[in-house]
């Protein structure tokens, strides 16, 4: 099931997708979907950030085997930064040099807190498409990360939610800038699965309806400038599309 | 001018404290303060956490002047860490110990970003008093943070936002714990003050209404256990208290 949010002229609605229209429903969080009657054509219809996180983690250090020889780690991102497709990536020169971090998200469904590895599938709503945009050059002179992961429009989330999903931990993620491929991999190349992830991250805090886990860059970076495009596909999901301005 | 939001039959609202009475408004953010003209008793309301951000922000090292030696440094809270005067702070025994931090907290009240030293008073709608609630022992584990600082209840912020205070910079904090004087110390211990905070941040991130920025931790701190209460007080402002279990 596909589940995203669109803008119409009487605001943003969640949507669910029935073949070749968005059916608005009341709730994606609800526990059954409930279609409201109101239509929009697929074609033509601006797609939104498909969650509104009030809560948003990346996984740092979750690049390769050596990464589990070291603890699981976390940062925070400013909710702030979230933003749809198609929206701009605005880098600041102060900041300096930027990548664009290809990435599975998982979009949480409920509340979530010391999970078990057996309930981590039911604290899911679905899955998309992330870019943890770092300005790297700042993690350097702040280990915190708050520096480097919130400029502007430096979380892109979308194009959809896709609920289901049979292997997120083998995926393929593609990195293309101005179309031009810059980066393969797949989720498979990451240290701490996505079991794993929520299992660690609730051991800590609660997550709630619309959060997003970024799980990690498995390789998946790329250097960009204003005026390229960042394309990310990931297998069974979908491209995530935003300019660099 | 006290602004709160209070909990009443039909829902939370935001109100200015008119007398002995709290007058509800249409929005805390908007340029002029509109009335609706449904009033609730001051005695007797049940206040709420006075604002609901989408960011929170904390300080770290920032306590001394030996902290102007490095650049300034900030952490991410969890937004759902966000809780009112009275509500429980939740100590997860895994954990490890943990501490209350009195600090004083800036509410932003519109978009703020790159901001100039000149342009920090137009962008705060006022302070309140925050707790930065932290699990210490996760701090020497998770450089980034997140273990230490994101437990449930963790950011208790209230009991009303101040929108006018002569010398925020010159506050005199107490931290009690059962009533008992823990620490007492003033806003001018902190090293970095609220204008150099809000140009430091907002050079590399965007804050909005409702957004927190708990500005750190003079030697305020107090170990708690469950079954214990926090009182912390702040000049100009009044007391959050809350149960810790």
């Amino acid at each position: 099931m596909r589940l995203a949010r669109i803008d119409t002229p009487t605001g943003p609605r969640p949507v669910v997708q029935d073949g070749d229209v968005w059916a608005v429903v009341v709730d994606h969080y609800a526990p059954v979907l409930e279609r409201t009657g109101e239509t929009h054509a697929v074609d033509g219809a601006r797609l939104l950030a498909p969650c509104e996180p009030r809560v948003v983690l990346g996984m740092a250090h979750n690049s390769g085997p050596a990464d589990r020889l070291v603890p699981p780690q976390a940062f925070a991102k400013s909710a702030r930064t979230v933003i749809g497709p198609g929206e701009p990536v605005r880098l600041d020169p102060a900041a300096g040099k930027v990548v664009v971090e290809g990435e599975l998200a998982i979009v949480i469904g409920r509340t979530a807190r010391h999970l078990t590895p057996e309930q981590v599938p039911g604290v899911i709503l679905g899955w998309t498409v992330g870019n943890d945009v770092t300005a790297y050059e700042q993690s350097a002179v702040d280990d915190k990360f708050t520096q480097s992961k919130n400029g502007d429009g430096f979380t892109p989330v979308g194009p959809w939610i896709e609920t289901d999903l049979a292997h997120p931990d083998d995926l393929a993620i593609e990195v293309r800038v101005d179309g031009v491929t810059q980066a393969e991999a797949s989720t498979s190349g990451l240290a701490w699965d996505v079991v794993e992830q929520l299992v660690y991250l609730t051991s800590h805090l609660t997550l709630g309806p619309g959060d997003v886990v970024l799980t990690g860059s498995p390789s998946t970076s790329a250097h960009v400038i204003p005026g390229q495009r960042s394309d990310i596909t990931i297998e069974g999901i979908g491209t995530l599309t935003n300019p660099i301005t």
